[in-house]
């Protein structure tokens, strides 16, 4: 596996892979790497003749107030799982090359950008945008390999492609777990043992809303206020946000429509360590 | 030549013609061409194996009161000149095709976007920048063809592509000027016999700047207020600015320092009709 530093350094090096005509797949990661991550590598691994991964703690997606500082990092670890993996090209910039110091573009997703996690990071999505743009105009990937945690991260991603014309496909990967069902997170490692213990709360509450709509029609509303009442119990935890929105618009759903796909997604503070989970639910 | 409508139409046609490791040049255009365009056309032309031209009247880049609708049209004739320039393909969206209705992403290079044209067109660069990604993103081009005239664009489009780590090298090529050195614009067929006749002095009023320039030191405010002076003489003509800036930055030149580089540049209201003209000034 090779370590690169910047875009243009990858690029000479992804021309001399002669990667002209073969298929590379992209993983794009903040570090500390955990099996989501890994998932996300080996799909790629199995589908493309190169793959490359990256590894950046974006400042430009944490808010001011936010974990920058505190967001658990681990390069030689990653970079022995990433060698494991088969990977071919580690991406690694250094913030300050990254982001020159007259940089001044600015990019976002409205809509997408504003529900769910845009109400408590109102520019997290923006930041989100300028990286990934940045990333595969470094790498110039065939797939794009992202993890269905970041559900809404996934939305907006697709849409920049989308209206922006990236010759890219998507591809989204299911939420791998720990044993008692907490989403893996590279920020779960932050978590006391009292928080920890009680964290996988989120996902129970959530798989029990998905159970709830199994059973038949009933108001959204309800299976919302349900998700809510179990969080409020959390002893540790404060509930950001509870809320079940249309899978593909983000818009919160009025109808209990036969076909439709709905998202049940939360957020949760422990301490500082803010905690999502969500479950894609097909309405029956 | 091929016409070609939308961007993967274009990239399967850009792919057939065998564009890996072979160069290709692009010259995007609002149509209704002129020398000044088939000037760009030519020089890629000469440098590149594949040409590519574009002609899209971007509705994003004209504000609410402006002249979208008024904007010369002929695309026969454009067709014809490009054919006749060698112009392997040109790419002509639609503007409903371009812009799809959940169309949602915004895109702005903040500080080179905000003197000069911006003041009177705040949206103007926010809409150019957008256009240009896309089409860059549809072409894919080694090196991309951007006259003079608009040199507040190219300084924008040159910050975009540094900023988000397009790999394209961008060509400026001089302002095209008719006989009595008005510069070439698709924009000059609107004016009325009256206002064309004096529009000329447009650029004798810059020339003249950069002739005091030469003669040795002095006021910027002066030189500026010279330029003033002869165009607010224009009977047909309003000022929209007369500006003397910094040839990188854009911001106002305070020192007059040898060996900088400076732009002179104006803008005049014929009507409706709204001319802009510059011209590059080096100290001595």
């Amino acid at each position: 596996m090779k370590v690169l530093k910047d875009s243009k350094a990858l690029r000479r090096a992804l021309a001399s892979a002669g990667n002209r005509g073969r298929r590379v797949g992209f993983v794009p990661t903040m570090g500390f790497l955990h099996q989501g991550h890994l998932s996300l590598v080996r799909r790629a691994r199995r589908e493309n003749d190169i793959v490359v991964a990256s590894i950046f703690v974006n400042p430009l997606q944490f808010g001011p107030k936010e974990d920058l500082d505190l967001y658990p990092r681990d390069f030689a670890h990653d970079k022995k799982l990433l060698e494991h993996e088969k990977t071919d090209f580690l991406f690694a910039p250094l913030a300050e090359e990254f982001y020159k110091a007259d940089f001044q573009t600015s990019l976002s997703v409205k809509k997408l950008s504003r529900p769910l996690c845009g109400l408590t990071r109102p520019t997290h999505f923006a930041g989100v945008c300028t990286v990934v743009l940045k990333l595969l105009n470094s790498v110039m990937p065939d797939t794009l390999y992202l993890g269905q945690k970041d559900y809404q991260q996934f939305c907006v991603i697709k849409q920049l492609v989308r209206d922006l014309d990236f010759p890219v496909k998507i591809t989204l990967m299911p939420i791998v777990r720990e044993a008692d069902g907490l989403a893996m997170s590279s920020r779960n490692v932050r978590l006391s043992l009292a928080q920890r213990q009680e964290a996988p709360l989120l996902y129970q509450s959530l798989k029990d809303a998905q159970r709830r709509v199994k059973q038949g029609p009933r108001a959204w509303a309800d299976i919302k206020q349900a998700i809510h009442s179990r969080l409020k119990g959390l002893r540790h935890g404060r509930i950001d946000y509870v809320e079940i929105v249309d899978a593909q618009t983000l818009e919160s759903v009025i109808e209990f429509k036969a076909g439709s796909r709905v998202l049940a997604a939360a957020a949760v503070f422990f301490g500082k360590t803010r905690l999502i989970d969500n479950v894609l639910i097909k309405v029956r």
